[in-house]
């Protein structure tokens, strides 16, 4: 179980097939590989071994696709960076996986060139330019990486490691979860199966690639010997002309990228029929959006998918017969789904056991696609993984019929715009701003982006700040998305649980009323 | 990645659904795990500990289902029999695999019966009885298993024995195929994946339960949450009763079985509008075959799989887009199809080297899909797996878009209604009688069984046997599928290669040369 067997497959049954298009790019299968084999060359020719890391930064493009592989093909292991990131963050990132070989395009060049010159990525021995125009007098051109030589496939497989994929961490910096070739393999048959994926599927890699959503979607697809069409990120015009131009049949998006798609002015000035299958994720589509993109995209059908990137991800979905307003089925998209075939799931108890149907309580999961721990990280694996079940941090109940429904996240995330953002991380920056007293961070609803981050805070007596001095401060140490929006401002002390842990429960109520209502 | 994770699930989803349908007994999948699980406990009371091995020689029925699963549960290793073996190689199976436990239905008693009383099966401490009618003196009967004790999974998984399927040898002897938990739910997923198998299937167990093909069905229905109905055998109007009851949507045949069931005159008085898809494999499907089906069953598309045990067993897949007489696809359904998703192909020469496209070589196979060895032959299975790739014996060519044309079998093998008969194996017997000089057992053309058996016996100067007579001999010692159903004589050497070896192709071509004509 490998993930570069499906290449090998795609060549031997479709060599002349398109493999990728981006812009005015296209390779098929033969011409992938080859290029991917002579790629891996040159990357074990820059020192890299078996299970060294390599990290991308970088938007979406067919190099991202040769770069997951031609890593693959030598052995080494793929680290991709998320491209909002703060530079801290990428630092952090780097150093913490002690990557030795970086790929950057035109768009992060200037912050890796900055971190490389103030010494702040000392394991980095080359930069690899994957931009078509100058490359960087510090880094090595992407062509160049095409030889004639050509390396033979390292067979990395089973239970080695294939990528590290950072996500936050409620300890205010981010772990790296091992994946397995098996977990992503696993994964994509898994993905195949539930959306009846096959070879005549055209995928359009319009969600960040450094994302395990698209990440997955694009093993799954190779799997199956389908092809890869790319934009460089999603933007409504660039997502319908490329629909259009590639006669696209899938993709994955968040919900707010559906939303900003179906009330684009432009969506009526292009060809959209060839669309069938829109996977989304991260949060539930809300009822004005799902019916608006059916009214917009007839021949499209929805499935919504729930998972972690600790499951590789894929744990529930639900497909076009819970997308309905009527029947017995009605309104079930806004469940996340049911189990996917390989995988096992329970709702339980503190001490693991399964709540009766309908109770809350956490989502566990067990199966092949189970992470292979944190990256160096023993004691947070153990804490994560007991007996094989995974403990997602998900509370959730389950109806009779299986179906899950999300009701609160564990591990106080927020999800903006498909992102997750840990409060506690953004918590630990404002508290370090002088003379805040108590901060909760919470996530608050908002039309295009689901929810957004809202910090309530109380000062020391007779002390103050403004609403914009914790925006601007956040701004300088965390991603863009992960800083507040909008703050507010207390005097009373915080809610408390009996063990004096803030309620954030009971501070998001005023938020929440209105949607709460709708839901329940 | 284990077997009984699909029960859980489907307990979890689809409680109230039917899991299992026979004659009148039908149970939900809810009850039908709680079933299992106390028929694990009895046979864990009886003795049998973790990787124990229970055999089972029964006809198709609901209890089948339960054996292979309580037997998981209990983390034993099930030993399926094939039920038209002659006594001999019963006991060789028993013995060699050392069960400790048998399941039996009425159909076997007797033979059983005496093996156990003549003590030539000494490792079977107990005998459970599955019919319903009276259980025999030294028999347990099966319904006295289900108690008020509930076994807890055992939870074997991942490369863990979880089956040994026993398969003819060139040796003269049959061994035993090992088969891991995580060989038998890959192939559950990539069975499902290929013919797009999903939770409201209905499949048949028509064929056989103890070969592969229709076992690995199984595994492939309960991971998707299908639901499974049986008849004992394939006998046709027990087949179009069950289509037409139970509204039966998918099933698994070989060649022989459509050819009699299309050619039934009871074939009209059945509504089988409810068949979606028939699978078969073993050998191609005679033009006239399909031509005849897809007019009596318009409503059906078909599947050509091949695989083989060793390889749990699917390798590859041709479906409805290649059973068509016109177009590029025009009868590609002759070949096997094409290498599934996980499954890595490749037609090499005798050193393992890829043979261009169109040359004649042997499959070599990779992939998770794998058997682990075969059992307590560790010689045998180092011949057998090299690097990874598993040299199934069989010859094929590959044409240009992937699809595999099997062209002969290496290892001597003819396929008689779905059965595979070694003719080594069977020449052994024949070099028993006295005076026989030579022998070559071959496979000749058969409307009905698509091959029969034909041995060729050239006997030492003036002596002389009867037809009757070889056929007699065999008939004593192996099973009757393999014996021969013709026999010529010969008074000039056999022609033979340099080496020295009988030239197998030549003595076939007279009884071929007309359909080989067809195919060609």
């Amino acid at each position: 179980m490998y993930i570069t067997q499906a290449l090998k497959r795609n060549v031997q049954l479709f060599p002349d097939k398109t493999a990728t298009a981006y812009m005015d790019r296209t390779f098929t299968w033969k011409e992938s590989l080859n290029r991917i084999s002579k790629i891996a060359f040159s990357i074990k020719e820059l020192g890299i071994s078996v299970e060294d890391r390599v990290a991308i930064l970088a938007h979406n493009s067919d190099r991202y696709f040769e770069f997951l592989y031609s890593t693959s093909w030598a052995g080494a292991v793929f680290v991709p960076i998320n491209t909002r990131l703060a530079p801290p963050e990428i630092e952090f990132w780097i150093n913490d996986s002690e990557c030795k070989l970086l790929f950057v395009d035109k768009n992060f060049s200037d912050i890796i060139s900055n971190l490389k010159k103030e010494n702040k990525i000392p394991t980095i021995k080359n930069i690899v330019y994957l931009s078509e125009d100058t490359c960087p007098d510090n880094m090595i051109s992407y062509d160049d990486l095409i030889t004639s030589q050509s390396a033979e496939d390292e067979l990395r497989g089973y239970d080695d490691l294939a990528g590290l994929f950072y996500t936050g961490g409620t300890t205010g910096r981010s772990k790296g979860v091992m994946l397995s070739h098996t977990n992503m393999v696993v994964d994509a048959l898994n993905c195949a199966l539930m959306a009846n994926i096959n070879e005549n599927a055209k995928w359009l890699h319009a969600a960040p690639m450094f994302h395990i959503a698209d990440c997955a979607g694009l093993f799954a697809i190779s799997q199956v010997g389908g092809s890869h069409y790319f934009i460089p990120g999603f933007i409504p015009k660039l997502f319908f002309e490329a629909v259009s131009k590639f006669k696209i049949t899938e993709t994955i998006l968040v919900p707010t990228m559906v939303n900003m798609a179906v009330h684009d002015s432009e969506i009526t000035n292009f060809d959209l029929n060839s669309l069938k299958k829109i996977m989304y994720g991260a949060s539930p589509m809300p009822e004005p959006v799902i019916v608006k993109a059916m009214e917009m995209l007839p021949n499209c059908t929805f499935y919504h998918a729930y998972g972690q990137t600790e499951c590789a991800p894929l744990l529930t979905c639900s497909g076009p017969e819970t997308h309905v307003f009527e029947g017995p089925l009605a309104y079930k998209f806004k469940s996340c789904g049911k189990a996917v075939a390989g995988v096992e799931l329970k709702i339980a108890d503190e001490d693991g056991n399964e709540v009766p149907r309908g109770e809350v309580g956490e989502i566990y999961a067990r199966g092949p696609n189970i992470m292979l721990g944190y990256w160096r990280q023993r004691e947070l694996t153990d804490k994560a993984i007991e007996k094989g079940w995974m403990k997602t941090g998900d509370g959730a109940k389950m109806d009779t019929e299986g179906y899950v429904f999300i009701v609160d996240r564990v591990k106080d995330m927020i999800i903006s715009g498909g992102e997750n953002i840990y409060s506690t991380e953004v918590e630990n920056i404002i508290y370090q701003i002088k003379d805040v007293l108590e901060c909760a961070v919470i996530g608050v609803p908002d039309n295009k982006w689901g929810e957004t981050v809202h910090a309530i805070i109380r000062m020391k007596k007779n002390t103050s700040i403004e609403e914009k001095d914790v925006i601007d401060y956040c701004h300088k140490n965390i991603a863009g998305f992960k800083c507040p929006k909008s703050v507010s401002f207390r005097d009373t002390p915080m809610p408390v649980s009996g063990a004096g842990k803030i309620l954030k429960t009971e501070l998001r109520k005023p938020f929440w009323k209105d949607i709460d209502k709708q839901v329940n």
